[in-house]
């Protein structure tokens, strides 16, 4: 029998998902269980970091669910022979491999549904919308209702994305506010330590800290002008 | 950019899939691709039917994607320390992993966008109903509204289940008609070949030949009665 105290989230080890747990944290919610995917990308990094920043979190169970995209193909966060665009408009779609999302929260909810877990959180951010159509709410209602109607029992399954309307600098401010370790995140696509801070992800990371005149705590390969407005 | 000529078929290598690739084929569908799921099931045997299917139908290509159903646990059929049921009504709830067709298709789907597929054909029968709330029509209709509001551009995606209304006595009887090779599928839960008969896959498969008073070209371990009625 579902439980409605436990709740399952969707934990990559970068800024938002991370935020998102803090936040949840904060939030008083009761039991929380994480779960992190291996899908084939290149850099192990963000997994190692999803498990400690769990552990940090206190949370009651870590799971690293293993779905192989490269299988998939056409995204070079998969594909060591295609190489990660640099910054520039428009590009993230590049680094798409299709229905990501939609296969961790399935598989997110497969898992749930053997726990007992009713709910699920996953941190779509409203800067993703443009690129990124399976970051839109339109698109989580969607996918509730599909899973709804195709679990084993009747269920009022719930996904939950309590970011999805926040730009990412907005998602900073909170977690500046609630003491996430950045320092320990993981968002560069490059994969270093200290991130590269010219790929796509660290770009855009770096520009929702300088927003909040903020120093990331996050060691960068490269000099980085936080003060810049 | 998607070519309407093509569609991706998820063949099992069971009795309705490949009745369904028999059917597409009559249909005069010019383009059939195939995928098959290796989803950690205990019984290669039914990823080598549908490899061999595909080839002898005709199909222009044949993927077998890998997705591990057994890191969810819960069922006999990819868990060996839990025993498949035998024959009995209202048993086959326990074999279910849940999920596994929305993550078959998704994924299906996933490899549909990278290959400018449009159209993704799937076996349901009117006989899976009641265990298995994935098999329903609605079901389908709502996971093609997430798979279209998910997908990497605007898309004009259809799950088509042309078996969805049929028994599986039904199914046998046009397959019967098409000259399906039923003796080089495979449905039995054991994995045994000959077949084991008894299996509650055995058994309803059994159970849709002798109502059409035809003999099954499967090889079986025991003594099958097929005029009874």
């Amino acid at each position: 029998m579902p439980d409605p105290q436990k709740v399952l989230l969707l934990l990559s080890g970068g800024m938002d998902s991370t935020t998102l747990l803090w936040w949840m944290r904060a939030e008083g919610i009761p039991e929380i269980h994480t779960v992190a995917v291996d899908y084939g990308q290149r850099h192990a990094i963000e997994l190692a970091c999803s498990a400690a920043l769990s552990r940090l979190a206190g949370a009651r169970s870590h799971r690293c669910l293993k779905l192989d995209l490269q299988q998939i193909g056409g995204s070079p966060l998969t594909d060591a022979g295609l190489s990660v665009p640099h910054a520039a408009r428009n590009q993230q779609v590049q680094t798409v491999v299709p229905y990501r999302n939609m296969l961790f929260v399935t598989l997110a909810a497969a898992l749930a549904e053997t726990q007992g877990i009713p709910t699920i959180y996953i941190s779509p951010v409203r800067d993703d919308y443009a690129a990124y159509r399976d970051c839109r709410q339109e698109f989580y209602d969607a996918l509730e209702g599909a899973l709804r109607l195709g679990a084993t029992r009747q269920t009022d399954l719930h996904i939950h994305t309590p970011f999805v309307d926040k730009w990412k600098t907005e998602v900073v401010r909170i977690g500046l506010d609630l003491n996430v370790p950045y320092d320990q995140t993981h968002t560069c696509y490059e994969g270093t330590r200290p991130a590269c801070g010219r790929c796509d992800a660290c770009t855009e990371r770096i520009a929702a800290f300088r927003a909040n005149g903020v120093r990331d705590a996050l060691a960068y390969e490269t000099e980085i002008d936080w003060t810049a407005g």
